[in-house]
């Protein structure tokens, strides 16, 4: 019998996050305001805690992981390293998959990573409530959770359409304690707004991000912070703990190096904690094919230009380089998964377009037949973002066999769709389509943003 | 940092289930005809196939669990040991409280543990497809999944109250290709009879069972058998691996032998899988608390009367001598979780009877305020079912803080709630409260069946 898991004990947990602001071939580009000057910390500091500002800022390779939070991912950390072997067996693949589970933990999804310090940060530095934004509801779970261990209260915004089709997240961050209100509310000017343009707005992660952030700034006490999910630098270095347990884990499933490293992206944080230690070793040399999947619904990295643009609806956040389409862009209602973020993640921005990283797109029925394949032969039944990992680990596997040559593939299982069944429910019954931004629509949906020249490519890989 | 997880290397994984009946100091009473004729085999025949059958009535110490079995249970077994730490911490208790996690199977509990094995005999048998039924869904996602694997077609009657309170378990069943139907159906004679008594009927297992076995055998093409989720001794076999395990991980731990081994109890297989080892263990000298605990609301082990009874409310099935509230039994619909099955395994109802484990019944409001304190102090949101476990674990763990001594705590974690939130919504918005059987209905419940004399002990504890 062949070995299916392969586990971490405690001690080998990681200590420190890994950095790649350190590492990349060019240096990270600023966030900027919008006359275009640098921002500098304390314009962040009404939003963020100080502590968490030094993290997103900082270009140090290695920084320490608190003990205390250590204690708390210890809970369901290290997570396993899985084989695939059902559906390598059902593929007829000559292809290894080993899959990162992170969706043992407590809220189900690798969320809780950044969740727990972020949590843990504001704590220490005095704060007394989070708020946040979610869309799917996954991020609003994982902060109601690591608010609920730290002690911390939590308000979440979650984007309407998601609340009314999912009634159980909000139920899950109850549990926990914390509030959860549909977006766009009334509770802001930022959400007030955009009712009186549309009273039917279905919401999305732009407006709920506008929300939040209006709610912590307007807290006269100075003890409400903001907490985001995905995109920043800090949230991605809290990720890396995915990739680099992944790594230790590959050598105990006696593999030197994988030949392809994927995770699905949304905002990036995902992508980012699976594969930035491999990016890292891609940038000193390992031949690694390293790809972040998103939705054809929403193809930031693929169709999308490389621009300086607002994280939010109402243009309240700080201009980021980054892919985008645009900081007004409305995700499509047909497109049933999550992973509808308008912006990516600057460091992963940064990395595709040094071509560290080789970014596919795909529709949302490639996605549900794959992630219903591997229900049926592997068991368990995932997210639907996570289902663009699979699809792609698929498409890998099935590209081994047919040039009947070994390869090893690894994947982030970023999550479970225990509580998004409905989608499954809807693809069954044949009420799924698939559907790619039209052309038009990418055009029309960007501001007038200023356009980034591609950054210089130092050869010697340091800069 | 303290170990929180003992994790056991799938080469420890048992390879053979542990059966009670060889080490209870009195033998297992026979199933009975309603004329009260010993069952033959034969008579099981057109409900169960002979190789399961076979297992039914054995009284073999060990049996061994078929390669391909192990093969499927290796995705998620072993199963984690995990300590909980933070529930201690809180409770300021000097217990140590260990818990068995079987959340983690694909199907979300310990149910998969025996629906494997099922399906796999079944497939080997000849079966195409089966038939049974679910209260809460926990079963009948588990055998959606096990005949995912095998290859079986799957057919689940599911209890009415539960099919419309929690319209995503049939979605889970429905992305492993099972088909789910609401019981009373008119599928059935039984179902049929029941609906004309009362339309608005809203389901009992007892009356799922009934239009399942009813389906099963009158499938004429001999292809279909039936297939049961508790109760009977091959189920409770099968379970046995949870406790195998958690002996050894707890020798990992670097305990001896519990204090106090807990299980919720429903049918009883659950807390036949954590406690039968350890059962065995007292039967041998042990000195351990063995506590199945079962809801106010549904007390068949606390004040239920050990009789012979049928397991269905159509008395399809043959007799069992069980602790039982009467086939007729419908629990109120005040109550909220699952543990509503009007039996007890005729294993566990015997080892009342010896003394060898001593029941404790508990309320919903207690249950769902453990959960509530679980899922804020250790972060996973348990099953309300798995909240009756919890209950009695910090009851204990208060007793030991109040008689300030040390003490070994092990429970099973039987599944997680994340398809079950409703409940806990209804909770935290005050419209539950406790509901204890009244007296009156009690007895009225109770068909006049053969009241069952003590069993004789035999002091040398053999037979």
């Amino acid at each position: 019998m062949s070995e299916l898991s392969f586990l971490l004990p405690r001690s080998e947990m990681p200590r420190q996050w890994y950095n790649l602001a350190a590492d990349l071939p060019t240096p990270p580009l600023p966030p900027l305001t919008p006359d275009g000057k640098p921002v500098g910390p304390e314009m962040l500091a009404p939003v963020f805690p100080m502590n968490i500002i030094e993290q997103e800022v900082s270009t140090k390779q290695l920084i320490d992981i608190p003990e205390e939070v250590q204690e708390i991912l210890a809970r369901w950390r290290p997570t396993p390293l899985r084989r695939a072997r059902a559906l390598e067996k059902h593929l007829k693949t000559p292809a290894k998959i080993y899959y990162k589970d992170e969706s043992v933990s407590p809220a189900g999804s690798h969320k809780p990573n950044t969740a727990v310090p972020q949590a843990w940060y504001n704590k220490q530095f005095g704060i007394k409530n989070l708020v946040t934004e979610t869309g799917a509801g996954q991020w609003g779970s994982a902060l109601a959770f690591a608010c609920s261990q730290v002690g911390l209260g939590c308000k979440v915004f979650m984007v309407r359409t998601s609340y009314d089709s999912k009634p159980l997240r909000k139920m899950f961050m109850h549990v926990w304690g914390a509030e959860c209100v549909p977006s766009p509310s009334r509770e802001t000017k930022a959400g007030r707004d955009v009712l009186a343009r549309d009273p039917d707005c279905p919401g999305s992660l732009g407006v709920a991000i506008s929300e939040a952030v209006e709610q912590a700034v307007s807290d006269k006490s100075g003890k409400t912070r903001y907490s985001l999910g995905s995109v920043l630098n800090h949230v991605l270095l809290h990720q890396t703990v995915i990739g680099l347990e992944a790594r230790k884990q590959l050598a105990l499933a006696g593999v030197k190096k994988p030949d392809v490293v994927i995770g699905c992206a949304g905002g990036g944080s995902n992508f980012a904690g699976i594969s930035f230690p491999f990016v890292q070793d891609k940038i000193h040399g390992a031949k690694i094919d390293i790809i972040p999947v998103e939705p054809a619904a929403c193809p930031t990295l693929t169709r999308g230009p490389f621009v300086y643009d607002f994280g939010d609806v109402a243009g309240m956040t700080p201009l980021l380089a980054m892919f985008s389409l645009g900081h007004q862009f409305m995700p499509p209602a047909i497109h049933a998964g999550g992973l509808r973020y308008h912006g990516m993640a600057p460091l992963v921005s940064q990395a595709a377009v040094e071509g560290l990283v080789t970014p596919r797109a795909y529709g949302q029925m490639k996605c549900y037949e794959s992630a219903l394949l591997w229900a049926r032969t592997e068991g368990p039944v995932p997210a639907p973002e996570t289902s663009h990992a699979i699809a792609c680990a698929i498409e890998e596997a099935v590209k081994a066999r047919e040039e009947g040559r070994e390869k090893t593939i690894l994947f982030c299982y970023s999550g479970h769709g225990l509580l998004d069944l409905a989608g499954y429910e809807k693809f069954l019954s044949g009420e799924l389509s698939d559907y790619s931004l039209p052309e038009a629509d990418l055009c029309k949906a960007l501001e007038p943003v200023k356009a980034f020249p591609k950054a210089p490519r130092n050869k010697s890989g340091k800069w």
